[in-house]
């Protein structure tokens, strides 16, 4: 044992409530609704040793929804009983639940009830519409309602509340005179802008009594122009209130610097937001907690211990890995799958589709699949695996988990398939993590791995290898021709030496040259691409799409890609589709008006689609019938890009669930 | 009695099946799930006399999920009770109801079951991945599965079913060249390529037995370059498939041409997919049934009568108006509320939200609000509506419905308010039918309407003019500081002569000048102020958004309004913020690189928020103590924008909603 990580360990009073450790997961959405699945989701974390789980922002009155995305409930009493089942199951492992008091204010639609969006004041939303300025009579209604919700946790049974005066939702829309412009009590001075966040705080403790701890998640440096910040009132409103709550859970980032409330690793190095929070937790007499990209153990320890924080908050690690603290406490850090920062949870999240991991694919799955349990076979089998990339890892270290005796055959040197190549691209170093987890596992699950031969296995090598399961997992490769959903053709010319593939450009030096970049991608690799070449080039992004890096959108990098482009230079033509290769130049016509422009290119590189490398599984398959009836040869499968080119999560979770089935 | 249009009321046979008339609504979804609201929907259709309703497209397998969007569901037999009951409550109304069985192939992301996409290629889906190459076992599972389901359909009690072998789905994606690229026997030459749908024919065939309908929707041109066509292959396939269905039920349409297959007005005028079809209908011995904006009766009765169409379809309209069969019937054609073709409804439901329309606020409300039952009030009052726009005619109408006195003060000339200014721009004059439907209806209900006085009520007025209740309904106005939702300030050097609203942009001469568009509202109404100017200027649009007119993506209008920018020669500048309106120039600042660009401009109009009229309403409240101890009046309202500033959409429904409490 190399490191019990004492710190972390350690119970903490939060009011009149212990916390068995100082690992808590702060609120986060999954779109699971209330139910099962999100008891199954937040059990597996309390299981995995957090000491406390705070469940997600939870809407406290029908005046806020974020429809079609659904966040918790507590604004009926029908609420209170799925989520009585939640407590109890987190209960049952000694961790401790709260949960969070939302009211969206003018980020919230309202598609649901179709009632006007609220605020302090009339604030611009960003979209088709504009709150209302919140009269007296609705600003009571809102404060009762948050003391109403409070009650209805404490009958569910929770540990604790916490009001979600964060993020630019509805208290924070009053605190901040970035969105605060009233001229009443309510607006104007700090001490006016505090009154209804102070009116919810004594609202919610009336409610929930003297067992229940209550605390805030606060948005201590909202990193906007005219925001608050860490050395201003954002420090002062923690200052004022203090020790009226139990504790304090202080992030950074409203809707407009999202990017940084939920910093891709893209964009932000680990434990990022620590430097804005220290100094509150000097101030607090009550516990402080913050979060950003923690993942290591050393660095958690360290922060407890030289007082930046009481408690370590982890939102996206404890997806990645809900048994973080159990492997920490038990010496395990080698397991622990540490987060790639790739922020897809979000991306899926917010959109209200499931919310699913790159590294962890039993998210989700936890009512059938323990992310730490597997089901032993009777008769282990003989498996080969032919390709190391993330399908084949995964499937590899499942089938391995379960008793099989597993070959797995990488024609390159690495482990890693297109995690090589995509994890060298600029500021995806982390998204490696994916590769190096799975490199240890089957290390420590001895799965005979073979490298570097260079050559693809071949029909002949399977069918004489003598394995009873074989797993084809071979990949895709990027389409030379630059086919897109809009024309399904080549686009004429493809078929000369300048036209580069993704890694070609990325390899080959091309500085001072004009390069066209034509993508449908929208993605990191398009973005890697760009970010390369942009520095010392002439660089020209064309694509049919409306805008580029559309995929980057949700996962909150597409303003780190922006910038980076812009301010290299790179000349954006959106809406054009590339219509003619030539020699030193292209041809790109616009979509909508048919107008068509030339570009100067010296090389031009595709990324707009991928294709399968499914020759091999292809023959195996056209050859099932003597195979199984001539060889050792039971099972012939494909899983991950070689079946259909998806996500890196995607392909990861095809290769477990083959695992979990074999 | 002017007319009952007996042609459209004939029974017609589709096989075993004889439906009551030829007015039918075909499937369209409505993210509504499987359920009460699902059935409620559909029933007040059948009550309000549509002959044959076509439930919404329904999974036949687990391998085709669009989570978060709800279609309908046959993938399992869970499924069968919750439709039944559908299928008992059209029944009650001697309508009958079939189901539409769907599979999306490579459209259907799979983010609920995560299994890979399937299609006839590896035909990019424009999203972050690729489809499988369906293997041989793969479509006989496929085939089979659409058997099932149809089984499923049988046992729920369906009337028929029709399969989606329109608009790229799965069966498309066989039949046509622009998807199909193989070299097998499901590929190549049009019998190959009919050979997947002919094998799915065979197996509903074989699954529903002698007593249901079958028949298919099909995409018989799909208005992109290298697919079916109605004078090609899209005929063809009907002429060899021919009467081995009931019925057919054409357009025309798939996701690259998705602004043909549900057209807006904006985009297309009445009655616009019937040059597709009635060829179709000519060489067909079974009945034939098309769609394509058909919303009024005399059309709907030639159409029938010229042989175009043998049954006529209608699913905006029916959303519109679920009960336009009654009301053509009945001689009650001026009632009926014409579907403007905004394409709101869709807009919503594809993105997983419950279906909405401009015109029936009632719609998603059918189980508490019939959209023609109003429940009568004991006590009538005196109701004064100030404001006659969206919100204040459609109270007006319900309170009227309901039996009150109504009062309703309108200080421009016309009724109509903001839909007098957005229905007259481009496009728009469609949208002109949200105001006079409900003119309509208020002289028909006689209320008292006072117009023209050009000057609003002031609070004296609402004093002292005897109503009980007081409704206000003032609008809201296009700020003039150019806000957005990044800054939260107004642009410096707002406040100058040459800085315009957008009306009056519109109205003013500004031929041959300069126009720089700062937009963040990226709808109707910088569309219609960018065409208006487009022509006769040298126009740029700026906007902080990384593009434009965002919010007519999912309307399907985005088309359309790029084609006549983009061929006019507008300069768009994208994530860019106007940071100076100087004098014969602007400053635009790229949010992402914070470079500054200045660009010409002798004018400036803004289109980024709008604000409420309040003012009046406000010093009502303040003064409410008063005026309900010293005057009639018991109660102050206020509705649509003056509250909010929304969609009419939403003013609509405010206003109803307030009708149906008072």
């Amino acid at each position: 044992m190399t490191n019990s990580y004492d710190a972390l360990f350690e119970p903490l009073e939060l009011g009149p409530v212990e916390i068995p450790n100082r690992v808590y997961q702060p609120p986060h959405g999954n779109a699971y609704g209330l139910g099962d699945q999100q008891t199954a989701f937040r059990a597996e974390k309390a299981k995995g040793g957090f000491g406390l789980i705070i469940q997600e922002y939870s809407q406290i009155h029908e005046s806020t929804d974020v429809t079609p995305v659904d966040p918790g409930f507590l604004h009926t009493d029908e609420t209170i009983e799925p989520q009585r089942e939640m407590v109890e199951a987190v209960h049952d492992h000694g961790s401790k639940l709260f949960v969070e008091l939302w009211h969206g204010g003018l980020t919230a639609s309202n598609y649901g009830s179709r009632h006007p969006p609220l605020s302090s004041s009339q604030t611009p939303s960003g979209n088709y519409y504009t709150p209302k300025e919140m009269e007296h009579e609705d600003i009571r209604e809102i404060v009762e309602a948050f003391g109403t919700a409070a009650d209805r946790a404490r009958r569910a049974g929770y540990d604790g509340v916490e009001l979600h005066a964060a993020h630019g939702y509805l208290i924070s829309q009053f605190l901040s005179p970035f969105y605060n412009d009233r001229d009443d009590e309510y607006g104007g001075s700090l001490e006016n802008r505090m009154r209804f966040f102070e009116e919810v705080i004594d609202s919610v403790d009336d409610a929930i009594g003297d067992e229940m701890a209550f605390g805030a998640r606060f948005t201590i440096d909202e990193r906007v122009e005219g925001g608050l910040t860490a050395d201003g009132e954002g420090l002062e409103i923690v200052e004022r209130v203090g020790d009226d709550l139990d504790f304090w859970d202080l992030d950074i980032g409203v809707k407009q610097s999202i990017d940084d409330m939920i910093g891709p690793s893209r964009r932000h190095s680990k434990n990022y937001q620590i430097e804005f929070i220290e100094e509150a937790t000097e101030v607090l007499d009550v516990p402080v907690g913050g979060t950003g990209r923690i993942t290591d153990p050393r660095d958690a320890e360290r922060l407890l211990e030289s007082g930046s924080l009481d408690m370590v908050g982890m939102a996206r690690q404890s997806i990645a890995d809900p048994h973080w603290p159990k492997k920490a406490r038990e010496g395990r850090v080698d397991q622990i799958r540490e987060c790639i920062g790739c922020n897809i949870c979000v991306s899926q999240s917010r959109q209200g589709i499931p919310l699913i991991c790159t590294q962890n694919p039993t998210v989700g799955e936890e009512q059938r699949w323990g992310p730490e349990a597997y089901e032993q076979v009777d008769e282990p089998k003989g498996i080969l695996v032919v390709g190391g990339g993330p399908a084949g890892t995964e499937f590899a270290r499942v089938a391995a988990e379960r008793g099989h005796i597993v070959h797995l055959n990488e024609k390159e040197r690495e482990l890693g398939g297109r995690v090589n190549f995509e994890g060298s691209l600029p500021g995806l170093s982390e998204w490696k993590r994916v590769r190096d987890w799975r490199e240890t596992e089957l290390d420590r699950l001895d799965v005979a791995v073979h490298t570097g031969s260079r050559a693809e296995m071949e029909y002949d090598d399977v069918r004489t290898y003598g394995a009873e399961v074989v797993v084809i997992a071979t990949g895709g490769h990027w389409s030379e021709k630059g086919v897109t959903s809009g024309t399904h053709q080549p686009v004429p010319g493809w078929d000369q030496d300048h036209v580069l593939t993704p890694k070609e450009a990325v390899d080959a030096d091309l500085s001072d040259e004009r390069v066209v970049i034509f993508d449908e991608e929208g993605y990191n690799v398009s973005a890697g691409v760009a970010q390369t070449l942009a520095e010392d080039n002439d660089l020209t992004f064309v694509t049919p799409r409306t805008s580029a890096f559309q995929e980057a959108l949700h996962t909150f990098e597409r303003k780190t890609i922006y910038s980076d482009l812009y301010s290299a230079g790179v000349d954006f033509v959106p809406d054009h589709t590339l219509t003619q290769v030539g020699e030193g130049t292209v041809t790109a016509t616009n979509v909508y008006s048919d107008e068509a422009t030339m570009f100067d290119a010296d090389y031009v590189v595709f990324t707009t689609m991928r294709k399968s490398n499914d020759g091999l599984y292809r023959e195996l398959k056209a050859n099932e019938e003597a195979l199984t009836s001539e060889t050792e040869i039971e099972e012939v499968h494909a899983i991950g890009d070689c079946v259909s080119p998806r996500r890196i999560a995607d392909a990861i979770y095809h290769g477990h669930e083959l695992g979990r089935q074999t």
